[in-house]
């Protein structure tokens, strides 16, 4: 992997740039002003334009199959090719790109169509979601929110052997941009017996990973852990903007479902297996005395690189700051490594019970809260249950979200020896009720 | 309504056929054999082929567009007309199918295509489902499950105010007479620290209603209640498989998650919302002391007509019963006036908070017991957690279901001086872990 990383593109945004140098090349779905959907690929301030790339032959018949997925109006198809197929298509994508590439004189002839400026294109959602499941594998989150219901036994005794997770709503995802209006709910006010109406009054953000599951399996056939990663297509920033007043009332004895379903976000960038392996770890050793995962969830492999060190960071940007002109406020920076599962323990357990996977499905992590206060992926965490208000540079306090805050997620890979490379954001700003 | 009750049909296995006469015509998706999935309309012991009606030119002009949806390989596009499309092909297929229908000469001469035996053909899925939902709204289940935990305050306190619900799975949704595979899990024994993994010990059905979501609603815009009736394409059974041993051990906090994502089984066959008019009736008084729905459940049209009177049955018919000859048992004889809340609170709770519905998304009613042991809808009420066994007529036992068994749903409406419909058969049987 090391020969990848001094490589340098033609497209000379692309050179250390933050989030999409040569060495990430995620793709999505986008739209140049005025036309279609069609597919992409993320380089430096510019977008790939796979449609165009393809009409102009730039591909081998090796990747062609792949690259006409990648640039279809949705990803799904894409996701649906076996990892070889995605990974054949990387490498000719890597070749064209970079700064020796054969073919630059064909693809300058192509002008402004190949690469469209990223900051004109409209962003879509990647892929069509079909099924939606949100985990719960932070354990500082699941620590910090256990806390505030059982002080002296957060966890639940079923935490460290079930990756917990749950059924979320597909309806509802959104990509980075979109509005998220406050929903309205039942809430039952603090010291009263009997629930009103009215709109959320403890509206939060959740920082999540996001897994695109590649090829899916067939219903009955669960997929082993040893062949888990071959099922994930690629990562995204997931925010699981939550109603917390809504959720403490209904969740009994069933789950979330009201209280998370009114949206979604992720980001528009499906970050490749591939781009993140150098960025894979060994899963961080287990406290003493916490028991071993049952066999079905243990690989050696898995144990040894299933892990993944990403950078998470929140950031807030009130309506006030953005009218004086002051930048977002990081009020979260956390990692990956803060999941008490692998993702590929995660694929597994989902289908260990014969439920069949598709491409196009997404995973939630759930909330990578890391030890420390300035590590909470969310403000239930951070403002200890609202009781510690956050206070931001203009003098601003949040408890939860309030209309016009913009809440922005980002996440970056850094290992010494090799070229970062990011996620994207993932952001929305808060709509009044309707 | 009534002057609909006289009437016949000139296909003559429709006349007093138990499921399926002329005031039926409820829609699927089916091939004849050898042929591609097409959608059809049920009429006594034949499907209608809506394809070769179609190009028959059976359909005037009002209703030829709903008339080709209906056609279709998935009713979605179906489902996703405006409710008075829906009934202008319904009062066309009336009249055809009427025996004065005008048009007998012209359905004779299209022959054995216009008119497939049912028994011929391979039944599908009616819809894509996007998203599916599972309620939790009979109350008596609610009670006889809540009680095997809290015997002194079985109902939570959140029960009585708001529709209960969660995110199910639509990936393993199937229509009847697909094998339902046993799940493997994790389980804690009785008396152990530790769970297990392996075969479900546990498995169980549960009795429940589906609803097929017609035309969406916007995100953020909330469908109002006296509004909710016309986002209701129709009604099907539906077989909410649980694993209760899993169940058990993973559903804290976030609900049920494996153990009832293996496999959901609903009936091929949508009875539409019109089909089930008659059968309307006033919500049941609420219990004394309970309170009132909150005001954006409570539309005074649908206290008074949004209940439906359906009686709902559960058979079981074991392999052994199957090489005797036995047929299927009945194990319970429950009725949708079980429902706490109506199918109209339903869809006005899950879009109060913005969320949006889509044409083919399904809800489940949750399990419909009664409130006697032979009306309870899931074996973990009628053996009470498994300690009280069911004796079946050769002397079998069952606890919990056992490879090679077949559960069988049905519905019937009943009403004097009108014609009785039925749902036809949501059945699976049983196949063992993998």
């Amino acid at each position: 992997m090391r020969t990848e990383n001094p490589r340098l593109s033609w497209v000379a945004s692309a050179n250390s740039h933050i989030d999409f140098p040569l060495q990430n090349l995620p793709h999505g779905v986008f739209s140049p002003p005025g036309e279609t959907p069609r597919g992409g690929v993320a380089i430096g301030d510019y977008i790939l334009d796979m449609r165009v790339a393809c009409e102009a032959g730039l591909f081998s018949s090796t990747a062609q199959c792949a690259a006409e997925y990648a640039a279809g109006t949705t990803l799904n198809a894409f996701f649906a090719l076996d990892a070889t197929e995605r990974r054949a298509l990387r490498e000719e994508l890597l070749a064209l790109l970079d700064e020796s590439s054969l073919h630059r004189t064909r693809m300058h002839a192509l002008g402004d169509t190949l690469l469209r400026p990223m900051k004109s294109c409209q962003l879509h959602m990647p892929a069509k979601v079909g099924d939606y499941t949100d985990f719960y594998v932070g354990i500082h989150h699941a620590t910090n929110v256990g806390k505030l219901f059982r002080p002296d036994n957060p966890l639940l005794p079923n935490y460290k052997y079930v990756p917990i997770g749950y059924h979320g709503r597909a309806s509802t995802i959104d990509v980075s941009g979109a509005p998220v209006i406050r929903p309205k709910g039942q809430t039952l006010p603090p010291g009263q017996s009997e629930p009103v109406f009215g709109p959320c009054k403890r509206l939060d953000y959740e920082l999540e990973l996001g897994v695109w599951i590649g090829r899916g399996n067939a219903r009955g056939e669960a997929i082993s852990i040893d062949n888990a990663k071959n099922h994930i297509a690629g990562l995204c920033l997931l925010n699981d903007w939550s109603a917390r007043d809504i959720q403490a009332w209904e969740y009994q004895p069933l789950g979330p479902f009201l209280s998370k379903s009114f949206a979604t976000t992720v980001s528009p960038w499906v970050v490749t297996a591939e781009a993140l392996d150098p960025f894979r770890c060994a899963q961080p050793p287990r406290p003493a005395g916490d028991p071993q995962p049952l066999s079905y969830l243990l690989d050696p492999t898995d144990q040894e690189t299933g892990a993944l060190n990403i950078e998470l960071e929140v950031l807030l940007r009130t309506a006030a700051m953005r009218e004086q002109n002051l930048p977002a406020q990081r009020v979260a920076l956390s990692n990956s490594l803060n999941m008490y599962w692998t993702l590929s323990q995660l694929v597994t357990h989902h289908t260990v019970n014969g439920c069949s996977l598709q491409p196009g499905d997404l995973f939630g992590s759930g909330t990578l809260s890391g030890e420390q206060p300035d590590s909470y992926g969310s403000l239930l965490e951070t403002t200890v249950g609202g009781k510690q208000p956050l206070t931001l540079p203009n003098g601003e306090t949040r408890t939860f979200l309030e209309d016009g805050d913009e809440v922005i997620l980002r996440a970056r890979c850094h290992r010494e020896g090799y070229a970062s490379i990011g996620f994207g954001e993932c952001s929305g700003i808060i709509q009044p009720a309707r």
